[in-house]
Parts: C-alpha cells; sequence; structure tokens
C-alpha cells in the first residue's frame, strides 16, 4: 500500500528511507499484523481477571471470565472511548472557559475578548441577561455558565441543549441522553464499564451516546469561547504543505489543539520577527501549524499549515522546523526522539502533556506572553544551533483558504441574498444545484494510504454537486491537495454546484468561485457545521434527520473521532466511517450502530473502506433524504 | 490449582460440574492462556491505528504506532484503571448525596438521617456552620458540599483534604496530586491517556495518584453518606456463607455495593416475613447478602452474608435463591444466563446497569419502599416457583462478627480508656503487644484459590501479633473462614494480640476476645481504615507513612481495588497486592510503583503472589517503621 499521495510527504519519506529513520509508517508495519480480538473489539481488560477475548467465529471461548459476551464488551470497549474522546474535548474547552473567566477577573491580561458580538449572542443563546453589562461582566457570566455545565446539575448542559433542534432535544430527552453534566457524563460511562456493572449492549451504547453529546457540548463551547477570546474566523488565504517551510527562516511550529497558547504567539510573532533576523534568520520568524492548533492559527491568523496528522514527524525530517511547541492531543510521542535526533527543540507546555526528549516550559494563561516570548526566543536560539546543517524542505505547497465559520458562510449567502441568507442555500438546495452537504471530518490513519479517500470521496462528491465542508485534519487533507482554492472549484464541481459557488465566490470578491472544501477550523468546529445544519433545519422547519445532510471521516484514527462520529448520528446524520472501527466483532453492535440506531435518533453509521462506493453510500443517503423531502 | 478452599464453594463446584453447569472458574480456564501483552500491560487500544502491542523481551516492535514506548502505554493503561475505579466509587457516593438531599428537601422521605451525630461531626469537619440548624438543614449543606466535590472548583475536593494528616496535604499540594474535583479528575486522566496527550510515564503516575485521591473522596464520602443515613456501624453477630440460606424460607440475595436500596429493604423485611410465610416459606423471608452490598446490610442490620466476589454464582447454583436483587459493580454478567435456567429472578435495579436476562426493576429514592415491597414480592412470587425443586444448601456457615466501623473500636478502646482511648491503642503498639496493623482488602480472584491467599497472611501475620482489619470481599473471606470470631483470636493470635483482644472483648461483654480480624465493612469503607491511622498519626504526631500500618489486597480484581491501592500508596501506606498487576510489561513503570514512588510518598507497592512470602515482607515493612519509630 502506498503511504501517502502528498507529493511532499513522498519527498521526505523517501530521504528518511534513504537515511534509515523510522516514522509511523514503518513502526505500524512493525504492528502488524495486529492483534484481531483487539481490532474486532471483543478484547477486554477491565479486570484483573483478564485480559479475556472472545472468539468471534464462535470457535473459542464465548464469554470473558465474568461472562460478558462479544456484545457487552464491544459495546464497553466503544463506550469508554467516546468518554475518552469527550474528556478530550472538555479539557479543552475548560481551558478556554478558564481563560476568559480570568480574563474577566483581571488575572490574565493577554486574553481580552476580540468577538464582543459573539459574546453578547453567545450569552443570549444561554439565557444570560446581556442588558447593561460591560464585556468583563459578560465574559464572566458566560465562562461560568461554561464552567457549570462541566458539573452534574438537575438542567441539561447548556451547550447541548441550546445547540440543537428543539425536535431534537426532545428526542435527547425521551431517550434519556441529555447530558446534565460533561465530566459527569464521563464519570458515569467509566462507572457503567467497570467490572460488574452495565452488561446490557443496548443500555452501553445509550450510555455513550449521552456521553458523545457531552462531547458535542465541549466541541461547541470550544468554538464559541475561542472565537469569543480570538475573533469568529472570516475567509482568509494562506498556503498549506511542507513547501510552507523556508530555509532562510526560524521555523516555529504549533501543534496541538487549543488556540489558548498558540494564538498569542501568532500574535507576537510581528515583535518577535526582528529578533529572528537579528538571529541570522535573513526571512525572520515563519510560524506554521499542524494539526488542529495549525487549523485554529490559520483560521485566524492566516498562519499556514506545515502538515496534520500522521504526517506530522515529516515537518521535523526537512530539519528545517527549529522548534516545535505543542499543547495536547494527536502529538505523537515519537517527535521526542525525532527531536533529541534533530536540530530542533520540543517544547511540550501543558501539565497534563509532557513527552520525553521535550523541553517543558509550563504555559499559565496569566503571563500568556511572556511565557510565549519565551517559546519564541528557544526557537531562535535553536535556529542558531540549526547551523549549516541541510535542510530537505519539499517544493510543495497549495493555496489554502481557510475560516468558512458559520458566520462567515452566512456572510457569504448575505452577499447575495442580505434579507435572508439562509433561503439562498436552500432554494439551491431546492432547486438541486446543491444535492446535499457532506461535512468531511477526522485524522489521517496510517492505515489508509494518507489522504487518498479524503480526495477521492471529496472529488467524487463534489462532481455530484455535494457542498462539501471540513474540519481538522480532513481540511488539512484538502488543503495539501489544492481543494481549498477556486481552481478546484472549477476543476471539480458538478455544474449546479459551481455555479452556487461562483456567484458567492464572485459576490465575495474573489474574482472566482468559492473552494470546492469550505475550511470549517478545527476539529471542534464541527460545531460549526452542526450550526449550519441546525439553522437550515429550523428554517424549514423539520429535524436534523430529515436534512440532506451527511458526515465522513474517512480516515479516523482518535477516540474523538469515536465521539464525534457518535453526536453527528444522534444529530441524524449518516454518518461514514473509512476504517473499520474495533466493534465487529459483537453482529448485534455493528447492527444496531449501522442500522437499528436510526429507529432512535435518524442518524446512522455507514462504514466502509473504499472510497468510491463510501461516496455512492453517501450520495445515496442524501438522495433518500432528498426524497424524504419531496425533492 | 485448587478453585477454592471453602468448604461450602467445593460442595456446589462438584455439584455443577456434575450437572454440567459452567462457573467463572470455567470460563477463566476456557481464556487461557491468556494475551500476555494485556496481561504485562503492553496492549494499547486507545487509538484506531491500534491496537498496538510493545514485545517486553525486546524482540519485536519497542514502540507503538504513534511512538509510545512501554512505559507510556503501562502507565496510560494504570491510570484509565484508576479513573475507572474512581467513577466507580464516585457515582455510589454521589447516589448517596442525592438520596440525602432529596430527602433533605422532602422529596426522599425514606431516607431519614439514622445518625444526627455523624451528620453533625461531619458538617463540622467540613467546616459547615453547624449551629441552629435543623437536621434537615445540615443534611441539604452536607449533601450539597458533597455534590460540589464532583465538579472541578478552585480548592481541593473536601473529602480529601479533610480526611488526611495536614502533613500529606502539603505533601499532595506539592506534588500537584490533590484533586479539586472528583469527575475532574477522572475527565482530567480521559483527557490525558487520550492519543497524542501525555507520554511521560511519571507524568501519567502523578495524574493516576490524583485520581486516586479522588477515588479516595468517593470512598469516604460512600462511607460517611451511608451512616449518615443508615447509622454507624456497631459490632454486630451475624453469619456467613452459603448455609444461611434456608430451604424453607423465602431467601431474597442481596448483591451490589450501594445500601442505597438494600438498607431499605433490609429495614422492611420484617414487614413483609409475613406474606412471605403465607407463600408457603415457613421460615418465612430470608435476606441475604453478596459482595459489598451484602458487608453494608451486615454491618447495619446483622443480615448474613451468603458470600463475596467470584463464588456468588455459586450461591444461585444452591437452587435456593428465588430472588437476587443487584445495584451495581461486581456483578457478573453471567448471572442473567444463570438466572435463565433457575427460577432465581435476577433483578436489576439501577438504570446504568441492566443485564441480559434480568428483570429490570427501576429504583428511584422518591418511591423507595414502594420499590422495595415490589421487589420483595417477585422474590416471594418466585418462591412460588420454585416449588418442590429440590435445592442444594451447602450445610456451612460461621459466626460472623462485623460492624467494626472506626466509632465502634474507638468505643470499644474508650471501654478500657475512656479519656483517652487511641492511647490505649499506641501503648500496645508502643509495648509491642501489637507489633502493627494491617488492613486486608479487595476482592477474590478466579487466579487465585479462592480465600488461600487472604487466610494465609491473616493468619501469619496474627501469629505475629499484627492487629488485623478486613473490608469489602477480604472481610467476606474471612467470614467464610470463621475468622471474625473470639474462637479465632484465641486459636491464631499472637500472645500480644491476643491479651489486647481479649481485654477489649471481655471489655465489650463477648465473654472472649475481640474477633482475630476486625470486619469494618465494605470496599468503600477502606476510608474507615485510613480513619484509623489517622487518628493515631495525629495523636503521635507523625505522617501516615511512619506508622507501621501497611494494606493487603492478596485476591484483587477489579480497578476499584486498583484505585484504593494507590490511594493507600499515596497515604505512605506498603500495600500488598496478591496478584501481578498489568504493569510488568514496563520495568521503569514497575520500578516506580514498587520503589521511587516512595520517595514521594513514602509508600510503595509489594507485588508477591505466595501468601507466605507475602506475609514476611509485609512484617519486614512493619518492622522498618517500628524501628524508624524507634520502637
Amino acid at each position: 500500500m502506498e503511504r501517502t499521495i502528498d507529493q511532499a510527504g513522498k519527498v521526505v519519506l523517501r530521504a528518511a528511507e534513504r537515511d534509515g529513520i523510522g516514522t509511523v509508517w514503518d513502526r505500524f508495519e512493525q504492528q502488524t499484523p495486529q492483534c484481531g480480538f483487539g481490532e474486532m473489539g471483543v478484547c477486554c481488560r477491565n479486570c484483573m481477571q483478564g485480559p479475556c477475548r472472545i472468539d468471534p467465529f464462535g470457535e473459542g471461548a464465548s464469554r470473558g471470565t465474568c461472562g460478558a459476551t462479544a456484545d457487552t464488551i464491544v459495546a464497553r470497549n466503544l463506550a469508554r472511548s467516546i468518554a475518552a474522546g469527550t474528556a478530550a474535548h472538555a479539557g479543552h474547552a475548560k481551558h478556554l472557559a478558564h481563560a476568559l473567566l480570568k480574563w474577566a477577573e483581571g488575572k490574565a491580561p493577554d486574553y481580552p475578548v476580540k468577538d464582543g458580538a459573539k459574546l453578547q449572542s453567545l450569552a443570549a443563546k444561554l439565557g444570560i441577561d446581556t442588558d447593561n453589562k460591560s464585556t468583563q461582566e459578560l465574559a464572566r457570566a458566560v465562562a461560568q455558565a461554561a464552567l457549570a455545565d462541566f458539573s452534574e446539575k438537575e438542567t441539561p448542559v447548556a451547550w447541548a441543549a441550546v445547540n440543537v433542534t428543539q425536535g431534537r432535544l426532545e428526542k435527547f430527552l425521551k431517550y434519556g441522553v441529555i447530558p446534565t453534566g460533561i465530566d459527569a457524563a464521563i464519570s458515569e460511562v467509566m462507572h457503567r464499564t467497570h467490572y460488574g456493572v452495565d452488561a446490557d449492549p443496548i443500555n452501553l451504547l445509550l450510555g455513550g451516546v449521552k456521553c458523545a453529546l457531552a462531547d458535542f457540548a465541549g466541541c461547541h463551547m470550544g468554538t464559541d469561547l475561542a472565537d469569543v477570546l480570538f475573533g469568529t474566523p472570516q475567509p482568509v488565504v494562506s498556503r498549506a504543505n511542507l513547501g510552507v517551510l523556508k530555509q532562510d527562516a526560524v521555523n516555529i511550529a504549533l501543534h496541538g489543539h487549543n488556540p489558548v497558547l498558540s494564538d498569542v504567539i501568532a500574535q507576537m510573532a510581528s515583535e518577535m520577527n526582528e529578533e529572528a533576523v537579528r538571529a541570522g534568520a535573513s526571512q525572520g520568524l515563519n510560524l506554521v501549524g499542524i494539526c488542529c492548533t495549525g487549523n485554529e492559527v490559520l483560521s485566524r491568523h492566516g498562519i499556514p499549515s506545515a502538515t496534520h496528522s500522521v504526517s506530522q514527524e515529516l515537518a521535523l525530517l526537512t530539519g528545517a522546523v527549529d522548534a516545535m511547541v505543542v499543547d495536547y492531543q494527536c502529538i505523537m510521542p515519537s517527535l521526542g526522539n525525532l527531536a533529541e535526533c534533530l536540530h530542533t527543540r520540543l517544547i511540550t507546555t501543558m501539565p497534563i502533556a509532557k513527552i520525553p526528549g521535550a523541553v517543558h516550559l509550563e504555559f499559565k494563561e496569566e503571563t500568556a506572553r511572556k511565557t510565549a516570548k519565551e517559546i519564541v526566543r528557544l526557537g531562535i536560539e535553536s535556529y542558531k544551533n540549526r547551523g549549516s546543517k541541510s535542510v530537505n524542505i519539499p517544493p510543495y505547497e497549495e493555496t489554502s483558504i481557510a475560516g468558512f465559520s458559520t458566520e462567515a458562510i452566512v456572510g457569504a449567502l448575505a452577499l447575495l441574498n442580505k434579507d435572508d441568507p439562509l433561503a439562498l442555500l436552500i432554494d439551491h438546495i431546492v432547486n438541486g444545484n446543491i444535492q446535499g452537504v457532506c461535512l468531511f471530518a477526522g485524522c489521517n490513519n496510517v492505515r489508509v494510504t494518507q489522504d487518498l479517500n479524503f480526495v477521492t470521496m471529496a472529488k467524487e462528491l463534489a462532481r455530484q454537486n455535494v457542498l462539501l465542508l471540513a474540519t481538522g485534519c480532513g481540511a488539512g487533507a484538502f488543503a495539501r491537495h489544492g481543494l481549498l482554492t477556486s481552481a478546484a472549484t472549477n476543476e471539480y464541481a458538478g455544474f449546479g454546484l459551481k455555479l452556487v459557488l461562483t456567484a458567492l465566490g464572485e459576490a465575495a470578491g474573489l474574482g472566482g468561485p468559492l473552494p470546492l472544501v469550505l475550511h470549517m477550523g478545527s476539529c471542534v468546529d464541527n460545531s460549526r457545521a452542526a450550526d449550519v445544519a441546525v439553522a437550515v433545519a429550523n428554517k424549514l422547519g423539520v429535524d436534523l434527520d430529515k436534512l440532506p445532510v451527511v458526515a465522513s471521516a474517512p480516515e479516523a484514527t482518535t477516540e474523538k473521532a469515536i465521539s464525534i462520529g457518535t453526536w453527528a448520528v444522534a444529530a441524524g446524520l449518516p454518518t461514514h466511517v473509512g476504517v473499520v472501527p474495533p466493534v465487529i466483532g459483537s453482529p448485534a453492535v455493528t447492527k444496531v450502530l449501522t442500522e437499528d440506531i436510526r429507529d432512535f435518533f435518524g442518524g446512522y453509521f455507514i462504514v466502509d473502506t473504499d472510497p468510491v462506493s463510501s461516496a455512492a453510500k453517501l450520495m445515496e443517503a442524501i438522495q433518500a433524504r432528498r426524497k424524504g423531502l419531496g425533492l
């Protein structure tokens, strides 16, 4: 299997092979064949009488030591994955809530509210009285409401309840899956998956859905608070792929997920440029992004994306990265070793995320700019150590238009229909210029030729006039392949879609269509796509599960992707996963996830590893929804 | 390997074998050989690029796909286990806090505060102003303080901070391991163990310790609130082992952990007795306990314990159990199948714990007595279905003295030294009549001949004048073997220990010594043992890690046991585990847990599967501590 379809990646991988340096692909090969029990989800390690495993072919043990069946084990494992994914998003959102609160309390002056209008509308949505409140007071109230959402209480998690349709909320209440506290929901899953608690697979899966809705709340809160603190993204033109690294610059890569540190670094990059030049870097300071931290600073500051996900090591292997600053999530531990072998300083910044081989420079919101400066300075020092070492920057970069927040999309629509921007989108869905909407999300996965599923599926769907949205590492994949451009629309969009995107792009002064794929942000920003869907549903007066809207994580890796996928299904979306999740050891659970759950929520999982047939299935789902709407 | 040393168990196992009915032991055999990677903790399933596994012998892969080493993987897995254990105890405690709050608010009349004095002292300990407060008001304040402890806040979890020595608290603060919210601590562990977050094994282990201290808080809260609601246990004489089932009674087994339902059933047993007799059961209604629910109703109502842990299926296999009512934790899913094959009704009661094959009768505190009645009635109905089916009740039961809460132990000491009860205990430790104290806790484990480690170690240590405390299924093991009796003291205690226990027992009017092992309650009641240690430490003016106090879970199974063991170590105790936990795939982590952690907290793990040498190692630790105190 080819490792990647990305030209830049191929260059660096060839060099790594030549130099005998292992990467994630080599380690994966060393891991294969992987344990089939684990792959199928039928391995249980939840007590010290285990590990137990069920023979999925019915020849070995049919029950674990305690009597758990494959159904119970698969459902328990899945629920725990959702809990972990939720915890990651929750931690991210909580962090921002603390930053906002600290600013409101005068403890973190480096976090002034940047988007007061979003703060206002957020407060209003939460039912907070906004009259005669200063920005500080409002910020405090919103931050406190956010922090309250983590604790168990008698009312639903606000960020889950106010961000869905009324019909959805009623469904969630009906099935008892509305969480009343984000951390409480995580804790409940960990309790019910403990030895000898929940053994009923359906009950466990509903527990997982409840936790996934807490994940939705965490994602949405992460988006909202980042917008309040750092500004709501607006379309921005930048570049993507390893070619954005510069030989004669101090290259600092910002990697991880939370803009809480990286945005501050981005804010002060210009101040530090001169220092980089003085250190001998004629091109000054060059910040680049990796993974979702990259998406955050791309969306708000136009900082180019070096790469994402599975290829993060390749950035270091160019030899051109002087410092890589990481916060948390999706940061391969291997970076520590690589950094030790290179001149690169790997800088960890979060107390909960240290990596052997890294320098740890703890970040606190109270002293954000100060720490940010120290970090950049470390990068400049490191550049000096690079000396005359040769770098291998592959000459590949693509234009990448990003920043399509919900507000930005509505803004673009408003250019053509000021009074009723959504009507325009709906009209085009009704008249068939846009057949439906597909949100691409999730990671790359070393099991899949990097970017192949993303790119193939996007082209297939675009040709059939599906409006494409993307977040996270999915958006990164499209960026690397030039699909976040007007040119891609001209090349790949079907007639109707091209028509709409061209009208919008020209009204926006792009001199061409909007990009083929609209980059909505980081993985928490899947909430933005949800907002668009909710707005359309509300306008049409139907629930989410009636819309021709689908989602796909064609190269998913993380537990976060599992929790996002689960809330997408609970939100009513046909949701494609392009790698086989560890559930197939239980045909019963697999059937629930891919079929029966539809009776509960309207959404369901589609598992297919072939991108062409996956696109066909999503297209089929879109057509069925259109039919349901009488279109 | 022999399955059990318990005579009653042997009888039922022989019959099961004859009838071709499989039990946990058979399923375990079917699982063997178990996966060595899982056993050693070097299997990672935290993302969909896995499962990965590290070859502990250095011949295969040394890193997971992401680059995680064995050290990272083992530490992550351990931290997640602690999170699950904590979640279980937290769920239990939270449940009681809700019951108390509902009573205070007039919504749950079946939960009147039974121990007002404990409520008072608990409130005072928490810094709640108790002046002029009604019991209701106090109950509400305490319940609210309890619920507040689950949410992240700026101050330490109260139940963790107020229940340790000042020195311990300072140590916890120094190492950043004091949790600020129980659910928040669980969530944090789940975040930091997500793909690409924490890769530093020490940092991960400290995160695990922080969560374990949240577990300590959960356990202590569980004990405190149960005492407030249902009364603080005082010594009670009962019986134990399968022989407590009665052929001509409606036998209802109460199984699980939380007294919130079972205590209400126990309270109304006498009311329902007549109904059972009318149904033809000449011996009326016979409630028996299993696992920690059993310990709870034993301690407060003298309800006999049928069995515990690994032998729970055997109770059903007697054919004499008409209904088994379960709440949550340690309830084998296999009970559902067994019940289907027998006349027994398995009744699940908690929304988070359903079992295929069971009847679900959801329990709410608001209607506790009503539901309890329905449940008992189901048992009576089921008795009628038993008809003339033969039962196989093994004729084994032992006297079992339980109910040794901290208050009861201090009360017993006060009989000999009213003004300064603890001084008496300390005097005997100083003069060597008591060499030290050992707390036995934890489960049985199918890997260990049932009860063998418990009984062997207790006899070894008692002979050497170690005062023995026990909780949970450990206490159950001692009960089955007659070690919770005066006779056992006479037979097995060393000279000094016998002297002390005899003086105390005679002062208490037992006409003989206190039992060889003091049964302190369920597994959350390990907090009671901690209280005794803290009181002694405070009185001596030394910290916990100086005391000749050790702990042992010689047949541990659950993730709860892992979290309890971890807080015992953090509390400064040498802590023995008699099964090999899934950590040995990382020699580095193993060394931290068994050696280096001592430099942090004074406590450390001792892993040894041989009960005789385990006892010797604990004795050595006790002697070293005595020496440290100049004794």
